[in-house]
């Protein structure tokens, strides 16, 4: 299968890396980093995985790439306005665009771009850390939950799927793919913010702290209640399961906080900003949510204006 | 008079400076910059004054002031654990305690070290910034509303307040002193809580941001709320009252904020803590105020650590 991965942070790294070991034609775009890519290639370390790809294609340019049968994008949602642009050169007749992003507003981009019914996502439900262009620690997890846009699966989808975890990525196809956005949300929304206005908590500190648990359990019930007014009916365990799984992690820094220390610009529109207007837009009531986005969004404001002053 | 003022900060300089140049027999608890003060004498600045007290009596102990006829407590909420052992020399048998502090649970402490109907509170509305010790400078108002903890304002309150305004300091006496308390938290707490979690903004920039205008807004009134279920009838238009009164402010950043960007402690139990300890208990719903706090909680943490590695 001919493979486009736009974007070489850690998700697309990864990714890339594992369908590239497994024999596809990957293309990757590069932004920083090319010439240490094509030297070094990939390397992949982490509980129970090492793995090297001595050669990749990069390329930095999507025009260099030309038409793929899977688009994967894996930038961050930040850049998100550049998209139609960046991947255009990538689309075929047939082919098919597969968000890694996180967040809410993601598929409907891509649905404006292609067919609808070509429009996948992949959750990732993974730990992982870009230590420098290339090389990429996994600390735990690993599954992606791949889903359609326009509603259930179809067999190209369960064909990718198998692809996927023939290349050793752990992976299942989910129905409602909206649902589990959501579900996924209940964990990024409390965790990647509070981590990043609490000061700098990793997952460990955040839920060793009794007020800080408790603001996490809070936003989580509250981002619940709004899935479901928005019609996605997630169970109230749901917030008490992924509780117990955090803990499970040790101290892990969301994608967000290390965005945040690196001063880059955070994703909050796809992570918070979409959802609030969603969930409130259906009725619900999210006073937390509201305060911590605007939180984020005036730390994030600060920390972009003191990067472009240095 | 024979007052003792405890503390010289911004506060405790300003008024007691007043009650001084008034001709009181003030007597200064001084902590820090004791010889600075008795060299220099206090001095005030600000629109319309222009004090120097050339000469005030300062001690380093409360041993050495001995008995006075008020004693006016002016140090931070944070140091209230060591408050019975410290004025405890200055309290006769008709010794009057008034607190200048922030927040909840003041009067409360007093109240368990003298006859109740000896204590009084006075609320500061005031923009003062020390600059130095003894050196202050009043940016805004001045005003102070005295009541007593126990119930309606006496005889004794009404002539303090006479001496207060005779000695130049804006003064009212309220009947109803909690409140007043819960009238000044509506400010407090968002204003001194958001300036520092959204990461260091003033007044002005609270305001000048629509988000960060709406959580002032949302977190005023689910203050108003809490103080209504705790028996306090504040109505729903100070809320908007106290922003159209803060944007004659110019940018102020709150005592709380300054203390934050100094390293000091932050008085968190008296301005978030005990608020939202109280209307909870009393059936309120405070989302808002207890995220906030969490998040105060933990930057205030964070701070304390980094100030005890320096």
């Amino acid at each position: 299968m001919r493979i486009a991965i736009v974007g070489t942070g850690a998700i697309g790294t990864y990714y890339g890396a594992k369908l590239a070991a497994g024999g596809n034609d990957v293309h990757f775009l590069v932004r920083t980093g090319l010439e240490t890519l094509r030297t070094n290639g990939l390397h992949i370390t982490g509980p129970g995985e090492e793995l090297h790809v001595p050669k990749v294609n990069c390329h930095s340019s999507t025009n260099e790439i030309g038409a793929c049968d899977l688009v994967v994008i894996a930038i961050k949602t930040t850049a998100n306005a550049v998209l139609p642009q960046l991947i255009a050169p990538l689309v075929g007749t047939d082919t098919r665009l597969m968000t890694l992003q996180n967040g809410l507003g993601n598929e409907e981009l891509l649905a404006g771009l292609v067919d609808a019914r070509r429009v996948l996502a992949g959750l990732c439900f993974i730990c992982l850390r870009r230590t420098s262009p290339g090389v990429v620690h996994r600390y735990d997890y690993g599954h992606i939950s791949i889903g359609e846009y326009s509603g259930s699966p179809t067999q190209g989808t369960d064909d990718l799927a198998n692809e996927f975890q023939r290349c050793g990525i752990k992976c299942g196809v989910v129905t409602n793919l909206m649902l589990e956005r959501w579900r996924k949300l209940v964990w990024n929304i409390p965790f990647n913010g509070l981590s990043i206005v609490a000061g700098g908590i990793d997952t460990a500190g955040l839920l060793a702290d009794a007020d800080l648990r408790d603001s996490v359990g809070r936003l989580m019930e509250e981002v619940i209640a709004g899935a479901n007014q928005c019609g996605f009916p997630l169970e109230t365990a749901a917030a008490e399961e992924q509780m117990k799984r955090t803990a499970t992690m040790g101290g892990y820094k969301p994608s967000t906080l290390l965005d945040f220390e690196a001063g880059k610009p955070l994703e909050i529109e796809a992570i918070w900003g979409e959802p609030l207007r969603r969930a409130e837009a259906a009725g619900a009531a999210m006073p937390r949510l509201r305060q911590l986005t605007s939180l984020l969004k005036s730390l994030d404001r600060l920390q972009q204006r003191r990067s472009a002053r240095l």
